[in-house]
């Protein structure tokens, strides 16, 4: 295999996104899949963790201004501990991974792999809990959970294995749990938003869609270009439901003993299957600046004759950026030739490519093209290092604004089951329609074009239920307004 | 159980010192035991995954600087794959927890909860490598491991679950594998001398207590004023051992086929308990200010007249403390002394205190308190920002002259048996004899008085033997100058 055709991603975005992603994820050098006897399994390879890395420090810092803290709790919850929250124990329990032997001895107890936390977690709030002066109580772990589900491997958007941050409060009131529940969702907005270059969806899952033991389940939802919704991080306020299985209680003000409420809220890498499938095109990765391991490569452009002055011209240049903190690599290779290295740097998702050849040396400039739109232009050698940061917000808007389109052009109405699933199968993207509130009437959409309920809007005047509406499906009178669509 | 009763430290460290450290651990709130049928299992409290956090920051910043990059591999290992380098299975084996069910289904394959993970990062890096120009190939792993181990849990030192990082690294050369190694020694001695405020011993373990697989384990080692030495981080060069099993190979710069050679090292939270046994105090948790959640605590004592004064001059000085990114914590609460408030702050090892009462607001100063001796002076509230951190130096240096002294004065020699027996006997530490290499002679000793060799000097103006010099234990000639000691 040449090294050109190692480049080049064969699959197109727009016809085949499913083989497309698979493609971008390999050349870019993003995952491997797992070893033989492990599928669903991935290996994170470099370029991918470093983009977790910034996801991890842009949320971190946010939970530690909001008075998070971090902990670690053990990879294992024995099984009793799993079943004394009995809806915890049925919805993870076909998922789990269960240890049975340790060295040569069986174990008395099995051991599960963590799902997730809450059954571990919950019995030592319980502990650290005694008075009201002790609330709110804030935890979050980084983490890797263990869910075996038999589907098929995607890496980041479905793995039997993933990387996340699982959240945990304890709080002395509903209100005070349902404020944190929503801070938490906004905070998840923000990393789309503001990080990720993605608008997003704010609502609330169905009832039959709940976290398990959830009182309610939040969800941001992203739509992806093949028209497909990604529940993109959730947070879960889960009444009293684990208090009282775990006994997390607190004597309040009065000295009267009061069950306390409890939160729960993660995000996962799925975010970064979310980026990928978003930005990427047919020529490979693309990523915002925000979370980009290489923001800027200089490619450097000579012939032996012009070759050390533009190579001094690049290096001053690569240095200015690097003192000003951008993270810049410049591309000095001899053995590869200019297209070659902007086809690499394509691929591998850098959003500002500077070109220097001769020309750019003597007029005092550099050419920067953007990615993906190849747009470019010449600007001054002089203050380049703050030129540069208009550059990234330029493509940063670019990406959104696309993402928003997207988002914009899919969200449409329908008043009845044959126009949900015209709608769906012509479109895809979201269909929203007055809803009864009954799962029998998703099981119907969901049994004909496996589209699904992803979320009912929060807020009141999103949900634009009047007097009079009825089910879309059964024509009861509807409760909500119900946002259909296929998911990831 | 009153408060007071709930701060106070019941156990010495001098004459307990096994139940004074379980107690401080408790007591400043860093860990909890597992849950039943989990027993060597624990919870990593806040402040306790605060400091690790502060450890994996500084460690993190090294590895990026010198050509690191991070990653992320299975939690499982398949069995097969772990047997595929037979030191590694022989040495694992009996303290692997085997995942054998994934919901209601038994697997065909048994996976390993990781124990350490070359056995699946091997064969991935055979599939990146191909040239002289991908090396060398440099990754790490923030994880926990699982070693199930049936000795006495004590948290941090020995828990079947551990927290740490693992590096590993392939090379074009056996000498880049060894600089590699000693590289990364290197970064670990910093940890303990620049970061935890602990002189450190550099060495080798013996042959027969080296890393399975390895061609040399190197080791930095530390002394806890029990007289015990703790491993505290190791190095490893594994030689071509895990590239044959893995099939690790090169083309060189002629086309020819190569095969690559390996290092990999690691650092645990056991770098947590040997800061904590190190330092701290009948009083509790001692930290230096590095590692330190709060730097300062400002302790207002005020009467009722003066209560304002004191509060709006304490509020100041925490301000101007926190802008020039000082961690401080201003104790204003009403319902507890002083006295309370001391104690509580020097149970979990605040290293500076400040005492601000009426007479320091009328004289502009602020009394400073340092952790653990007590000493206490009066400094200008002029500059305060900057006199902090002579302060926070003082407490430093102050901390390591005294681990300093512990080990200077704990090195001993000995040329025979029973000089060995006898002065491990009364002083504990190390004691320093000329070895002939043979592992029986190290197993006299240990049947009689637990004491192993713990490490070898690794340079050879350390190693001291001489032409002549015979075995301590066997009067066959020696080869190494052996550092027997007790050990964690």
């Amino acid at each position: 295999m040449s090294d050109e055709q190692e480049l080049g991603i064969t699959e197109s975005k727009q016809y085949n996104t499913g083989e497309w992603y698979a493609e971008v994820v390999q050349k870019a050098g993003l995952a491997n899949y797992g070893p033989e006897g492990m599928s669903g399994f991935i290996i994170t390879r470099p370029r991918a963790y470093a983009l977790w890395e910034r996801v991890q420090g842009f949320l971190d810092a946010k939970f530690k201004d909001t008075g998070v803290q971090n902990a670690y709790f053990p990879v294992f919850i024995p099984e009793s501990y799993l079943e004394r929250e009995k809806d915890i124990v049925e919805g993870f329990d076909p998922e789990v991974a269960w240890v049975t032997h340790a060295g040569q001895q069986e174990l008395e107890e099995r051991l599960a792999v963590r799902p997730t936390s809450e059954s571990i977690i919950a019995p030592y709030m319980a502990q650290w809990v005694r008075s009201h002066r002790d609330l709110p109580l804030r935890v979050n772990q980084w983490s890797s959970v263990v869910r075996w589900e038999a589907t098929e491997t995607k890496p980041f958007f479905r793995t039997k294995e993933f990387l996340w941050q699982e959240g945990h409060t304890a709080h002395a009131t509903d209100d005070d749990a349902w404020t944190e529940t929503m801070l938490r969702l906004d905070q998840y907005e923000s990393v789309y938003e503001d990080l990720l270059a993605m608008p997003v969806l704010r609502g609330a899952k169905p009832e039959h869609d709940k976290f398990p033991g959830a009182k309610t389940t939040t969800t941001v939802e992203a739509l992806m270009p093949d028209g497909k919704s990604v529940q993109s991080a959730t947070s879960h306020h889960l009444g009293t439901s684990f208090a009282e299985a775990f006994d997390i209680t607190y004597t309040d003000e009065g000295e009267d003993a009061q069950v306390a409420h409890t939160t729960s809220w993660g995000l996962s890498w799925r975010a970064l299957g979310a980026l990928i499938m978003t930005h990427s095109d047919d020529q490979g990765l693309v990523l915002p600046h925000t979370v980009a391991p290489e923001q800027v490569v200089v490619v450097p452009i000579w012939q032996a004759d012009t070759q050390e002055k533009v190579l001094d011209y690049a290096e001053e240049i690569t240095e200015e950026l690097e003192s000003a903190g951008v993270r810049v690599h410049l591309d000095d290779r001899d053995e590869r030739n200019p297209g070659f290295k902007f086809n690499e740097w394509e691929l591998k998702g850098v959003p500002v490519r500077f070109e220097i050849g001769p020309n750019e040396v003597d007029d005092d400039v550099v050419t920067v093209v953007h990615r993906p739109d190849g747009e470019s232009r010449e600007v001054d050698r002089e203050n380049i290092a703050e030129t540069v940061q208009e550059q990234f917000d330029e493509v940063y808007a670019k990406l959104y604004a696309a993402a928003e389109e997207n988002l914009e052009e899919n969200v449409r109405e329908a008043d009845s089951r044959a126009d949900i699933l015209g709608t769906i199968g012509q479109h895809g993207g979201y269909v929203k329609a007055p809803w009864c509130g009954d799962e029998a009437c998703e099981t119907e959409i969901k049994d004909q074009i496996a589209a699904e309920i992803v979320m009912v809007p929060l807020d009141d005047e999103d949900a634009e239920i009047h007097g009079g509406e009825t089910c879309a499906i059964c024509d009861d009178d509807a409760e909500e307004t119900a946002y259909f669509a296929k998911s990831y």
